[in-house]
């Protein structure tokens, strides 16, 4: 495989509260502004409170998702009088970080999430890119205090709607089991680490250094699954015991899959899958219980900074 | 000690949603008005959702804590316009299970809740009640599948202000650790159990069974801990991963309490002391980290039903 060569990363944007619950990205970033951390080496770090309502009232959006709001259509449409909060701030922060796709847009956006699932540190690729698959090959490397797992979920460039697209590289930073809006050190922790080996990294390649090529094992998002529902849209089930708490374990057929309230076991019918985001809390009005994947390994070349 | 009796428990009110996103208890009284229950056994039962707005947005409530709304205080004064929905809805609740302290109260109101706190199977009684204090015994007796404890709060029954004040004996089951706004089958599964429990209790009691005397392991509330707070209010620190997860657990003198965000370590001063709720999501609002407690072991009489 050929070696890839990216112009340095100077500019990063470290973004937290895009979803106002998820309090570890919330109060890194609120103290990095206290600490007034604007650079790291040889990297100007922009922090950023993503959505400062949402924060202020401890909830994951005040009218829609943020995370949803920036594919090409949305941060293309005008802005009416009537338009949710969080299209309005989609368009700011595509001015300030962005614009998407475009020359100015800031070299690398890691946006920091938390989730009620189960995930370890899971980070969250938008679309294959060499450069954050080599920054996640490095993260799985340095981390020995907790499993770090890679997800792609193969959106186009375009149709893709996370904060994290308006960079010219960007990634999430998802870690959990914590509850929304509760702060756990022990998370918090895994957090604030993962972000440390990610701006160590930089400060490597902007110096130069050469990171082999070699393979980096991800889970490509396949399909959602429901909770099993009511006529009128009411869940009838839990995830089964035997699931919860089981993201990225294989499910094979057969396998207890919902326990209804009543009592009864739904098993997975289909072929061997990974689970990812099992019972999580912001996706029961999104009507996921859980995502399924497959597991892929992908070869990356070596890549290095182009001078 | 003297034996005591009770007159029979003849209507019970099992209560789910009077926090709107404790999802156990609204699943569990779903459930029940689903399948029609109003009689177990001897005993009429009244399930009910207490606060179906809130249910419906999923929220601990939509404008104040409902369960903070039944002191003879506010339930005596007059409901203005602007009264808040809570208001007005522990007034209707008032009504229909009490009135408080009156004779046509329901005899039993068994209140359902979740904590994001590991506190596995709390059950809290508001004051001192030889009937209820039975009824823990029991649980505690029959639950081999996770521990029961058992908290008391030493309101007078005036200040009271809990919804399970309004019924002529009343307790809550709190069960953790679940984030709210998320139904875990374990932790609903923990719930069912011990309400399945509590009216076995019930028929047993009806049916003229005399419960012998003994002694109650009991956790004495205290006084709150709030976390560390800048000027502006903001909290500086997090619970440390030391006392996370760790209620009834003893506090010692020097214990690790809170582990600051730029990574300082507050340890606990004072005699040594049991920590409860330990990082409840709503509890950051009211500027609670954990409540502390003693441990108190109470001789109950022997009871049985007045006939």
């Amino acid at each position: 495989m050929e070696h890839t060569s990216f112009p340095p990363l100077s500019r990063v944007a470290i973004c937290g509260g895009t979803h106002g619950n998820e309090l570890s990205g919330v109060y890194i970033v609120k103290e990095m502004q206290k600490q007034k951390v604007e650079k790291i080496g040889s990297v100007s770090v922009i922090s950023v409170l993503s959505n400062p309502p949402a924060i202020d009232v401890c909830r994951r959006y005040t009218e829609t998702d943020l995370n949803r709001c920036f594919s090409d259509a949305k941060l293309s449409s005008t802005l009416t009088d009537s338009a949710a909060y969080e299209m309005r701030r989609a368009h700011e922060l595509n001015a300030q970080l962005g614009p998407k796709g475009g020359e100015k847009a800031v070299d690398l956006i890691i946006d920091l999430h938390n989730t009620t699932s189960n995930m370890g540190v899971c980070l969250i690729l938008s679309y294959l890119d060499w450069l954050t698959l080599h920054i996640c090959k490095y993260i799985q490397t340095k981390m020995t205090s907790a499993p770090v797992t890679v997800m792609q979920l193969n959106d186009s460039n375009a149709d893709g709607y996370s904060l994290d697209m308006l960079g010219k590289h960007g990634f999430a930073i998802e870690v959990g089991p914590q509850p929304h809006g509760v702060l756990r050190a022990d998370i918090f922790n895994m957090m604030k680490r993962t972000l440390d080996f990610t701006t160590d990294w930089l400060q490597e390649f902007n110096d130069g250094h050469i990171f082999e090529g070699g393979e980096v094992e991800t889970y490509s998002f396949l399909r959602s699954v429901d909770y099993p529902r009511d006529a009128s849209g009411q869940i009838t089930a839990a995830i089964h015991p035997q699931l919860q708490d089981k993201d990225f374990t294989l499910l094979q057929p057969g396998d207890p899959m919902f326990l209804s309230f009543s009592g009864e076991t739904v098993k997975y019918e289909g072929e061997p899958v990974y689970p990812m985001f099992v019972n999580e809390c912001a996706y029961y009005e999104k009507k996921i219980a859980f995502h399924l994947a497959e597991k892929i390994t992908l070869k990356v070349p070596s890549i290095s900074v182009k001078n």
